[in-house]
C-alpha cells in the first residue's frame, strides 16, 4: 500500500501552480535564451541547450517574473532581465560541476562529463558574457551594477569555499558566509533587478532584496542537507557527492561540533586519507543520524524561509504576494 | 663572440620608449588592479598577483592608455579602462591555460601548475566580474557594450579553437576567424573605449578600431609562430605546446597544406595515435623548415601590422602617433 505524503504532495501544487501563473513570461523567457543560442558555434547551443533544458524549476528566472509582478510592472523588460539571471546561473553551474567532479545533474550526465572540462569552462564564459551583453541591451546601468556585484560575489563565495575543502576549522558562520555570496546574493539579484524597472518605493526594494537572500540561504541550506539525505532518485544528483568532495557543507559543520573525541578522530581520518569511498559516506550518515542532523539542518532552513516571508511584510496581501510566499513554503520541502 | 642583432635590439627601445612614455599612467594602473584585488581573498589576491606581476608586457592596457593620448583626451578615466582591459586579458588567460594544460607562462609556472585548475577556474570569473563592476563604476554603456561583445567574442573564439583542435580541414581563414574572436577583438576593444571617452569623430574612432584589430591578428600570427620557432628561453613559454596540443595555429595549417602526400599521412597519423612527443615536434620542425613556414607566417604578420599601420591615416602626425606606429614594428620583431 503506498503512503501519500500528503504534506509534501500539497506543497508540489504550490510549484505548479506557481509556474503555470508565470507560464507565458517563462515561455517568452526560454524563447529569448534559445535564439540567442541559436547564432553561436554548434558546441555552445548543444552544451548550453543540454543544462538549460535538463528540467530545472527555473526557480531564479522565475523570481525576476514574479518580483515584477508583485512590484506591479506591467512592461516587457523583465523577460530580458530573467534571461540574464538565467544565463548566470547556467555559468556558474557549468564551472561548478568542473570544480566539484560531477557526473550528474538534475538526473543527466552532466556537460562536463559529457562534451569535457574544456568545453564546459569556455559555454560557461561565453554564457556568462552573453548575460552582461543583454544586459546592455537593456541598457539600465543600476541592473549591470547589480549583476556585476553579483557575479564578482558568486566566484568570491566560490573561491571561498574551495578554500574551506576538508577544512574541519570551518564553522557554521563561515558556511553561512559562503552560501550567502554563492547562492543568495543571486536569488537576492533576481529579485532586485525587477525592483529597478519597477516605480516602487527604496523599503519595499529593500524587502524584495532581504527576501530574496533569505529564500536563498534557506534553498541552499536544504541543497546541502539533500547531498546527505535524499536518493539519487529524488534528487536528480549523485547524493554523497559533497562529503566524497570534502565539502564544508552545514550537516558535515554540525556533525563534527557534534562528535566525540573518537568520531571527530576518525573523521579527519576519513578527510585526509585521499579518496573517500562510498562506506566512508555510509558511515557519515550514521553519525549524522545519531545527532539528529536532518531535522536541525532543516529547521534552520525553516528559520531562513520565514525571515524570507517576513520581509515581505511591507507589501499589502495581494495575489502575487500569496504565491511567492507559497512558492518559499514549496522550496521548503522539496526532495530536489 | 656575441653577434649583436642590431635590428632586434634596435625595435627593442621602441617598446621600452613606449613603456616609459606611459609609465605613470600604468603606475595608476597597476595601483587599481592591486587595490581591487587587497580586498579579496587570499587565494584570489596570490593568484591574480602571480600572474599580473609575471612581467607581461602590459600590450593591451597600454594600447587603452595610448590610445587616450593619441585622441587627445586629458581625465583620468583612461586609467580605470585600462584595469578593465587587464582584468579582461588575465582572466582569459587563467581559463586558457587550463583548457590547454600550460604549465609555462613567461618563464614561469602557470597558475593552474602551482595552485591547480579549480583556483584558476573560479579565479578567472572573480576577474571577470571584477572587470564588469570596474565598468559599471565609469558608468559609459558604450564601453560596457564594448567589452561585453568583446568578452562574448572572446569565449566564442575560444569555442571554435576548442572545435578544431586535431582538425586537419581547418583553413586559412577558419583560423584567422579564430584569432580575430580570440585576440584581435581584446586588442581593438582596447583601443575602441578610449575613443568612446574621448571627442573625436566617427571616422577616427574606426580608425582605431581597425588598428587594434589588424595589430591583434598580427600579433596572435607571431605567438603562434614563436610557439614553433623561438627557445624556451626566449619565449618564456615551453614551445611545441600548441603542437602537442594539436592545436591548428598558422604553422601548422601551412605546412599540412604544403606537404606531399607521404607528409600529410604521417601528419594525420601523429595528430591521430593520442599522445604527441617531443620528436613528432621535432620532426614538425624539419617539415616546417622544408616548406618555409616561418618567413611565410612572419610575412602574413607584417600585412596586418601594416594594414595596422596604415589604418591610423586618419590621424595627423604627431608624437603620440609616431610611438603607436613604432610599438607596432617592435611586436612584429619580438621573440616572446
Amino acid at each position: 500500500m503506498k503512503i501519500i505524503n500528503l504534506d509534501s504532495d500539497y506543497k508540489k501544487d504550490y510549484y505548479s501552480d506557481f509556474a503555470s501563473w508565470l507560464q507565458d513570461d517563462l515561455n517568452a523567457v526560454n524563447k529569448i535564451i534559445l535564439d540567442s543560442l541559436s547564432n553561436s558555434s554548434k558546441l555552445i547551443s548543444d552544451l548550453s541547450s543540454h543544462i538549460i533544458s535538463s528540467g530545472g524549476k527555473r526557480i531564479r528566472p522565475l523570481l525576476t517574473l514574479a518580483s515584477a509582478k508583485l512590484c506591479g510592472y506591467s512592461g516587457s523588460r523583465h523577460i530580458n532581465l530573467a534571461s540574464v539571471i538565467e544565463f548566470i546561473h547556467t555559468a556558474t553551474l557549468l564551472h561548478d560541476d568542473v570544480v566539484d567532479n560531477s557526473k550528474k545533474r538534475r538526473g543527466k550526465d552532466t556537460a562536463n562529463y559529457i562534451w569535457g572540462n574544456k568545453s564546459s569552462i569556455l559555454v560557461g564564459d561565453f554564457l556568462l558574457s552573453k548575460a552582461f551583453k543583454l544586459l546592455t541591451k537593456d541598457g539600465s546601468l543600476k541592473c549591470i551594477e547589480i549583476i556585476s556585484k553579483t557575479s564578482e560575489k558568486i566566484s568570491l563565495g566560490e573561491v571561498k569555499q574551495l578554500m574551506s575543502v576538508k577544512n574541519l576549522e570551518t564553522s557554521e558562520s563561515d558556511y553561512l558566509e559562503i552560501i550567502d555570496f554563492k547562492t543568495a546574493e543571486l536569488f537576492s539579484a533576481a529579485c532586485q533587478i525587477s525592483c529597478e524597472i519597477s516605480e516602487i518605493e527604496d523599503k519595499k526594494k529593500k524587502s524584495l532584496r532581504e527576501f530574496g537572500k533569505f529564500l536563498g540561504i534557506a534553498f541552499q541550506i536544504i541543497d546541502d542537507t539533500i547531498d546527505y539525505f535524499s536518493s539519487e532518485e529524488n534528487s536528480g544528483k549523485e547524493i554523497g557527492n559533497d562529503f566524497k568532495e570534502g565539502k564544508m557543507s552545514l550537516p558535515l559543520i554540525l556533525s563534527y561540533k557534534r562528535s566525540d573525541r573518537r568520531e571527530r578522530t576518525y573523521l579527519e581520518y576519513i578527510l585526509k586519507k585521499g579518496r573517500i569511498i562510498n562506506d566512508d559516506f555510509l558511515w557519515a550518515q550514521q553519525l549524522m543520524k545519531k545527532y539528529n542532523i536532518e531535522e536541525d539542518c532543516m529547521s534552520k532552513a525553516k528559520h531562513f524561509s520565514i525571515m524570507a516571508k517576513d520581509s515581505l511584510g511591507t507589501f499589502q496581501n495581494s495575489f502575487e504576494k500569496e504565491k511567492i510566499l507559497n512558492l518559499t513554503d514549496f522550496l521548503m520541502f522539496r526532495k530536489s
